[in-house]
């Protein structure tokens, strides 16, 4: 390709153009739509017995991605990654997104194939569909928002407002390797990734690039009585774990050496001196579930998990709402929870 | 107000807060989610005898809207309505919105409220709700995605694909009115709308800030076996008309006599020395609803449009697809229909 059309500007493509255009990455199975992308709106068969779960997120450039430390393909993957953990949180099946996207006039028509192949990675192994969208021109920066739907048996969802009392609280996976990641990828000005030898670097910057949604978790969650809430850890344990309270009308303790960090994450931090907990508390976009249990089905949801190899690790106990929201460190002092919100990517 | 206070930026304000303070101007009849605004995701009821149809719509400054011509009311107003089309244009009922949206730094406190006060105004009629959605601060544009649900009964619905050699094309309402208002907004500096005195212009002007979405029209045109296609009007008749064609695989043949016109925009194009017909088969942003019905079904559907005093006008015949898209004159001349695509703002 020449380089005047390598940079040949997309502002101008029609998007039936790029739509049609758009690679055929998406499952066709799953979910059968009776009208599919390309009209007005999709339909959908009416599910008899499901509810449908839905919710939207919006992906800002600068603010919560940097095209200089992520690529398109990283961009829609993790685009898709959020998406699919706000349906992981609900303990729904995800079963189809709705994109738009408007594109600044840097775009070049590369990205947008790159970004399509991103997004369906995480979508695939769910069969999740790409139903429908709309794609715009933007005078300035990338714009994400993408809407995700899925389904739950009657009444099998998880919400943020059920934790109770005594209810045992736990996380899914390590907190912190996302913001480790990013502190590494700050240092770039292009996305480095394929150039990154070292394995724990790798590793940490593949979990800030590209999260996993735990949907297969959530999903275990609510087909089985274990959770009484859950929400996803987007913007860090802190400030997630204060919705949750706030939602559920109770106050919690947390355990500072219960919280699961990786060797990884600890070990970076080490090395630029920051402070592991700091990141493992206040850091956002892991993805990771946070959910309560009462005590009775601590057992058997270890066991389970264990056999399916979720990995999960109780990190504090739900106290009454007066208590407030604290953490209690090796030295046995308890101090109120800092509220330190993520504020994603800062340029 | 304080002055500091008024220009307090919005980019710190956290979601909840801005949610919290959201106006319950929006129905809460009509749909009765199980899960509502505020958790990860909503959680709708199973509608054993509908089918949901979704869509999602983008709105970008300076592309879609501008600030110098449109109050925040009036973006809201226009997002709501143009979202509604779409599901008009399907002839289903609205049900629920979700709305992602970024602010940028020069956003007001007040701004806020005006957006959602004018997005709930075309809402409320059909009880549409504000079930979702994400807020974030924006670097440099305000961005809106909106998706919009609704329900039909099963197979009662819309789509563009399925016109006949032979069926009869109709469009509802008046075309060209919006970019004639456009026209004369685009001379101010500001959103004058308050201050404009004359009823042609005042009128040319709301019907491009605050459109009216044809979702009656559409109902009635799903519910009985009137229409065989349907799209609605957001690009331009002769962008829509050939989407429509595309879909169906057939071609048309319209009358540029027969194209609906309201005295005011004829007025105002005179004055300006635009051309009317221009407009109307350019223009977009009508959001009336442009569809086919079977020769058989004119009488009925004109006596039940008159009836209910939807108003429809017949503009030309569905012809073979080899015909192409063409329209024929007064002097019974033929011309292919150019294509000029709608470029919405223009700044």
């Amino acid at each position: 390709m020449s380089p005047t059309r390598r940079q040949a500007r997309l502002t101008r493509l029609r998007e039936f153009e790029l739509l049609q255009s758009l690679p055929r990455r998406f499952s066709t199975q799953g979910l059968h739509p009776i009208v599919g992308i390309g009209d007005d709106a999709a339909v959908l068969p009416s599910a008899t017995s499901q509810q449908v779960v839905i919710s939207t997120d919006l992906l800002v450039e600068d603010i919560h991605f940097s095209r200089k430390t992520a690529t398109m393909y990283d961009i829609g993957y993790k685009a898709a990654a959020a998406n699919l953990s706000d349906i992981a949180a609900m303990g729904a099946i995800p079963t189809a997104i709705f994109v738009a996207i408007a594109l600044p006039p840097s775009f070049i028509e590369e990205d947008w194939p790159e970004f399509y192949r991103g997004l369906a990675v995480p979508c695939k192994p769910f069969k999740v569909q790409l139903l429908g969208g709309d794609t715009s021109s933007s005078p300035t920066s990338l714009f994400i928002a993408i809407t995700i739907m899925g389904q739950v048996a009657p009444g099998h969802f998880l919400t943020r407002h059920g934790a109770k009392n005594g209810d045992l609280i736990y996380v899914s996976g390590t907190l912190g390797d996302s913001t480790a990641g990013l502190a590494y990828l700050n240092q770039f000005k292009r996305p480095p990734k394929s150039a990154i030898r070292s394995k724990p670097m790798k590793y940490l910057v593949q979990r800030h690039l590209q999260p996993t949604a735990r949907v297969v978790l959530g999903e275990l969650l609510a087909s089985q009585p274990y959770a009484s809430a859950a929400i996803d850890l987007s913007d860090g344990l802190s400030g997630d774990l204060k919705h949750l309270c706030r939602h559920s009308q109770v106050g919690a303790l947390i355990y500072s050496e219960q919280i699961p960090m990786s060797q990884q994450m600890q070990h970076y931090a080490k090395r630029i001196r920051a402070t592991p907990l700091h990141w493992s508390l206040h850091g956002g976009e892991d993805y990771e579930l946070l959910f309560t249990i009462p005590p009775k089905w601590q057992h058997e949801l270890e066991k389970v998990a264990k056999k399916r190899r979720l990995p999960i690790t109780q990190i504090g106990v739900i106290q009454p709402q007066r208590f407030g929201v604290r953490i209690e460190h090796s030295d046995h002092t308890r101090h109120v929870l800092p509220q330190r919100s993520y504020e994603h990517f800062s340029p």
